[in-house]
């Protein structure tokens, strides 16, 4: 500890490192206060959710206050909000001791970045060009919660090593590149992806990878005893696996056209999303040696199918088409759990906590390859006319784009995801490297105890604990003593 | 174990009669790949959900987007889905070691369940003459996760004491059964059963009890250690419980009559649901010397009003009509838990691990009878001309039934469900007697060890335990691997 | 204990004062029985749920089945009852051996609660003065979900310190006092409340502390090593939290104005939770020495923002302005758990088991005063003349009430809120204070054991148990024995 301290900065050595209680709050109360200020200059109700909306109706031939789109949204809202906290939260409560930070800090993140995301997507598309205002209905919170789930995906990724504040930090670069690679694949080249497959899951997939690449720790096997599940964090991990894929149809539908389209999408994602667990059930097996099911498999290649589903949900790929994709998904996103994310890991050096990889940005990938040849191959005799033009939306100077060069912009939408996605990770990774942040030191990786206050284990009867028990609490209490008193000194050689 | 082996067959005897390594996966791409083809011959997207619907909108002058019956239908559907996969998971997951199974399993078996009821339900019901395709839209979304709830009821029964392979054989059978019970009640017998008393409830119940029966297992106390809960396991299970108390209304109702119909069924849902409670806690605190209550009866017998009203919860019962439903059905379930059950085990050698007996088979009895004697005496008083059309759907052909005759039918329902439970059970049952798919030894019922990756027990600081305890972790281990060795040793006597 | 039991009546110190064997189904049965008989001859379905519809629908020239109301509730209700039972129930899971009555109770009072709540608020707003009846459709379902949730608040205040009869007894006249206090302030005073700051927060939080004032035990300390949480409570009180955050922006929009109302009360709920997260994050993190969180501040302090804006979530408050009031509520609310809690137990003997005050009753206050400010400062301008109209339904005999006069008037809500809250609370607390109601000795508060049926502990391989842990287990067994045998003494003092 002695001469560490020479290689070392001052600040990175010193022995409480991961104490952020100036940074936290300083980061949590600056963000808070220059969203009010912003939302204050850039942000008014929209037409549908101003008081003058009788008015609107007035102009708008509109006879009933039923017709506002609120009621055809909300729904499909309120399911994706599930989704992201309590989907994305519990999904990743699965390590023995973290689950305090994963449900924590997913809340903490996503609501700072629903209200960054409200002002980028705002400023990149929703702008009102004659007041310069963003104007923000149900559509907005929706498109805002989705832009957050591009977030969420990368947290997956470096889950257990990262302090709250680097995740701060993560989200507000994550929510910017997002806004604009949206905006780019969105608007710019009009490519379609209602359910984001390349926007939400490829870029944060490899958003979440390339930042894990930057921050690589060569000694994270010193925290390996806490790199597991126990019986119960699993089972609470299944509350966000069930969350996630039965909400998934509303995810894909929810900003989809409106009518046959969300329909559509979501009979598209249900049927998508069964293959995929019977596939991910029969690889599971097959891994192992008297084919015993693997829990992390279960907790997360049955969402495959969903994400692979998110560009093509609501095109006319068949119902058997959408078994097709899920039976492919399940079994692709197995295999990487049980083949790429070890071979990551070791080449790569990538260290993927949540299996990121296999669950968003590879079926990402595919749903954008799926999205593709849909696209390429509409025609006329499967949508109809109308419904071509309402699918695709290729209308005004549009108009003259066919469906196999829509294929191509579709395909350009997918590289334009993975280099904001691989590109922004870097930049943000080179970021988060700085030694200001507080985060943990290689042993403490995967505990709670080094941001919550942790309570006490359970004695059941605390008062009758025998003297054999006690001593044994007694060491324990004294190891953690220790362990706290030289935090982060494992920086050192890095 | 020697002289054993010698009254079985040598793949009955072999020592890992669980290793479903190679029966799992088999079962799962056969059947998946089964689906896929299927679906491709035979399934297309209903006019709502096809991309023609902006034709199909001008041929029935239909002027906005938003009559599309996605937005009437889908969030029922979604909280019926929340039912089938978080409800019946969560409220199995109440024995101590057999939660990875309850939630695991429950998953697989629905996802396989609703594509294969989609098949069935299409071929006896919404089969397109013109074409010879099943067109599926949001209503057949509901129909299939209503289907599966039977399989899944059944499921209860058998709890920890089948393989998933099993699983899957009853799962294919009871959707069989099912769609052709389903269509001789509702289609000929043109009975109404909206929330499924009777094609749901008791059907699922005793199709699961005479299969537990076939099944029965004489030695299997020996894992009578592992048949009860701990405390956590009793919270997991009161989220499933939860969620489909809340969301009842919503199943009752999801396929009901438009306006007056849906609205109706939620609110006497509702209500009986709410006095089911307040019985269930009556007489669990009677049953026990010092008043405590049950929780057992509070996680099941709570639910039963909901069962009991899925004929009667879109006719006029009138709100106090589904309070005295709610009333007597929380007081026959729970004394169901505390009489019948152990008569059924003990007289009948049935054992039901859910007692989805007082849960579903006989709330579904008198939910059957409810509705027979609310059809009976429906008149025109009560109902209105249009009304009474439009409840019992007694127009053309059924012109000339009467409210009486029509009740007589409702009645006759109840015996065709019974009698698909029972003989299909006996059928099914006799099926899975064969010794080819993997059950557990009789010592290893209960126990998610056997088909599951389970993780190591979580000692807190793995590196702090005292030698005395790490002395009683390997005589733990060490005996984990002694019953590991000997298992399904114990069916040599069957 | 002998002289002792010379200060008490018999009935109190009797050994098992807690045994509720024919107290608690004694009075579930009769109010059930006394709920059936007032339904039988108060309550009928309203006309958009009676059979009768159709011919309502030709009155009205409604042209649609889909136009009924139902279509643009039942969502928002969904939600709302999720927020009453999954998200008040496991909000209270947090303490280590208090699940089952947190959960369970909370089940209970609940479903009491709206069925009376029903009837109260019938008799009170919805009477059909030309039948005398009560005619319910899902919006009352909503109001009845409501009325419960102050009956809950208040739950929370006195959790773990009474008996379940204790806690039915408290909802009959919480829900009574409710049902007159709503009255006055929305029907009389015309005050607006649509997500109840005052009429639901602020009147069950004062309600819920001014009992506990009067039930005060000097010696609670006896039970202190109960009244704490443990890693796994806190990850169920988690799912508790996150329901009811995700759906405040339903609970505030439930009942307002079709269309902008309920689409703007959406949008500043969201805005205004989100920043209540990053808020209390910040203090939580500062009022530590090494900036850990703390989960109770993260379960608690998050929602305060919800409960602000309830009165003024339909008023153009603005996005900032929803902002701003999360802001500050969030400071506000974490500061209550660090500051204000131990104050009011130290000095005004208010002990506050799950801390009411600071999510409810304050943040409550706070609403009120922002809903009035808001109202204060309407004008037609930022409302438009006919959404001003609509919002603050200031039509008819009310025309001439200024926008300040309303303001006003919501003032004085506030204080109709408080006093009924308070001298209700008062009353209530002494009723609750007879020696008849079987509630825990101080030694045994926060203790499932009392009134439920508790599984013996997992002892993961319980045959394979070392001497020195059955040793162990014998004593604990013994001092429970104890334990029991002695119950109720301490309350011999009092």
């Amino acid at each position: 500890m002695g001469n560490c301290s020479q290689r070392c900065n001052d600040y990175f050595c010193r022995p409480k490192n991961t104490n952020i209680r100036i940074k936290l709050p300083v980061v949590c109360f600056t963000w808070q206060i220059a969203m009010i200020i912003l939302f204050g200059v850039f942000v008014r109700y929209d037409s549908e959710s101003d008081a003058h909306w009788p008015e609107t109706m007035i102009q708008n031939n509109i006879t009933s206050n039923t017709e506002n789109d609120f009621y055809y949204r909300y729904p499909s809202f309120q399911d994706v909000h599930v989704m992201i906290f309590v989907g994305f939260g519990f999904l990743m409560t699965f390590l023995k001791r973290y689950s305090f930070s994963a449900v924590g800090f997913n809340f903490l993140i996503a609501s700072f970045g629903i209200q960054w995301a409200l002002l980028m997507q705002g400023w990149f598309g929703s702008l009102d060009p004659s007041t310069g205002k963003i104007l923000i209905g149900v559509e907005n919170l929706i498109n805002a919660d989705f832009c957050v789930a591009g977030c969420l995906i990368a947290f997956g990724a470096v889950l257990g090593k990262v302090s709250p504040v680097q995740l701060l930090v993560m989200t507000l670069f994550g929510v910017t590149l997002f806004a604009v690679e949206e905006y780019i694949i969105l608007e710019l080249l009009h490519v379609k992806d209602a359910g984001g497959s390349m926007v939400i899951h490829a870029f944060g997939g490899y958003y979440g990878l390339t930042i894990s690449r930057v921050l690589y720790r060569p000694r994270i096997h010193q925290s390996k005893h806490l790199q597991g599940s126990v019986y119960q964090s699993d089972v609470f991990a299944m509350i966000g696996t069930l969350f996630l894929w039965m909400f998934w149809p509303s995810f894909n539908s929810a900003i989809a056209y409106h009518g046959d389209g969300q329909h559509r999408a979501v009979i598209n994602t249900y049927l998508c999303l069964a293959a995929s667990v019977l596939t991910t059930v029969a690889i599971s097996s097959l891994s192992q040696k008297t084919g015993k099911l693997d829990m992390v498999h279960i907790q997360n290649s049955t969402l495959a199918g969903g994400v692979a589903l998110g560009t093509a949900a609501e095109f006319m790929v068949s119902p058997y088409g959408a078994l097709i994709v899920g039976f492919l998904c399940g079994i692709l996103s197995t295999m990487g759990y049980i083949f790429i994310s070890p071979f990551l890991e070791k080449n790569l050096k990538i260290h993927d906590t949540c299996g990121i990889h296999n669950l968003h940005a590879m079926p990402g990938l595919i749903g954008g390859i799926v999205g593709a040849i849909t696209a390429a191959t509409a025609n006329e005799l499967d949508y109809g006319k109308q419904g071509l033009i309402n699918t695709f939306g290729l209308t005004g100077k549009l108009q003259s784009r066919s469906p196999s060069t829509q294929g191509g912009y579709q395909a350009a939408g997918i590289c334009v995801a993975l280099a904001f996605g691989i590109v922004g990770g870097a930049i943000v990774g080179g970021i988060l490297r700085l030694p200001i942040w507080g985060d943990p030191a290689d042993e403490n990786c995967y505990d709670d105890e080094v941001y919550w206050e942790v309570p006490e284990e359970d004695e059941e009867n605390p008062d009758s604990i025998p003297p054999i028990l006690e001593y044994n609490n007694h060491m324990i209490h004294k190891q953690q003593e220790i362990s706290e008193s030289n935090f982060s000194v494992d920086h050192c050689g890095a």
